[in-house]
């Protein structure tokens, strides 16, 4: 801790500057950088550095438009509906800004995590999927049910990521995906929380009781806005938080605890 | 509105890039952003544009270290510890990112306003006590209590806007400055909301009993986290609420409303 007098610590223990990838959908990437700034401060409490605005790791939020995840991943063919150039855009920008590591604070854009993290070596491109795997397999639990888009239950991202860890994922029949997608596009989305709220619940309380989920993991960052344990009568895990709190051991990195 | 099969509006209608300056603290930064996708949203509404994630301007936060604001302004010599500097150089790079206009998402850093606009002739800074003013003398208020930082008083800065407006600004005494001090820098900021929310809602609860505040004005980013109308006994305006309708307004200025 410095004392009254001394001069402000060295360059060296700062923390590193990251980056958000955001906009997808704008609320979702506003309440990442929340749970980022929450993790942050865990992170100096863990470090015993006294928490103030100046010791904070500088970072950036870039909420950009970018083309609809699940559409493209329903419709690969090339044209301007596909996601990957916005992204690569917006991951330059931040890269142009000095950041270390970056967030992509959207579940389905994980579908191109992959290309992010091959054509900018020089960043870490964190995985929130990865992320949320390692934490549950750490947990022991054995039977996870996903909430997802549509896009992403096509694209594995979850089942493929959790088998690795040998955690069994539980998915919704088709009804349930349509009625998460409601909960989303028309919920959500167009600012009707109470629709949303109805949506995830049903599909959740499903996956509990007919397929025996542990726990369920809100694989899609606009349904922690609507959705509580209350509601969904079963443990949650959002990955977004997951992914904050990586982001913030990534900004950290380099910074000694205080004695 | 866009026909199915219709190609996307053109680009004249899109909404312009904006920036906002954060950091001060990080929490208010991030609660900013928060208010101004909602703010967007009700843009939408009004201008019939159907909301979907394409739809918001794209949009850029940067949360950097900035030395303490109210510091600065009780020990303007120069040095390390001047947040002009930062201001400027975060300033420059959300320029760069071809921003059309920024908010400064803290109150007391409103002393260096002139300062950012001088050298930034080409951007539009909007300026949170200027709209907060207009906006109660449009509702007709005469006698406002400010809840602010020590810095915020000293400044001067809403005593200055609210006059001009026809407006008589009611501040604390010195004890009640310093419970808010408390409330700002142990509570807030170092994430003892408890220990906020007893601080600012004793001095908003004296501000209308002793002086007789019709509306309470929260004159800090940190004390809307910790303080709800139920706790001050007294209408509240949120000058960041305020703020993030204004850089709504400035995104969407060139967009046509849909028919």
């Amino acid at each position: 801790m410095t004392m009254a007098g001394e001069t402000e610590p060295v360059l060296s223990a700062l923390p590193h500057t990251v980056g958000i990838l955001g906009g997808m959908g704008p609320a979702a990437g506003a309440d990442f950088v929340r749970l980022f700034v929450q993790a942050c401060t865990e992170r100096m409490h863990a470090l015993h550095i006294p928490v103030r605005d100046q010791a904070y790791p500088e970072h950036w939020l870039a909420q950009v438009p970018v083309p609809d995840r699940t559409a493209a991943l329903e419709d690969p063919s090339p044209g301007a509906h596909q996601p990957g150039d916005a992204l690569l855009q917006a991951t330059g920008r931040l890269a142009a800004l000095g950041v270390h590591a970056i967030a992509i604070a959207c579940n389905t854009a994980h579908a191109w995590h992959g290309l992010l993290q091959e054509r900018f070596p020089q960043l870490t491109v964190l995985h929130a999927v990865r992320e949320v795997a390692v934490l549950l397999r750490a947990r022991g639990v054995q039977r996870v049910g996903l909430l997802a888009t549509q896009g992403t239950y096509r694209a594995g991202l979850y089942r493929a990521e959790l088998l690795r860890e040998g955690i069994e994922c539980l998915e919704p029949p088709e009804a349930g995906r349509e009625r998460l997608m409601q909960g989303i596009y028309d919920g959500v989305k167009a600012g009707d929380l109470e629709l949303a709220r109805r949506c995830f619940s049903d599909v959740a309380q499903a996956l509990r009781a007919d397929a025996g989920a542990q726990v369920i993991v809100m694989g899609c960052t606009e349904i922690p806005l609507a959705l509580t344990e209350a509601d969904a009568g079963v443990a949650l895990v959002n990955p977004a938080q997951v992914l904050a709190e990586a982001l913030a051991r990534e900004a950290y990195a380099a910074v000694p605890a205080a004695s």
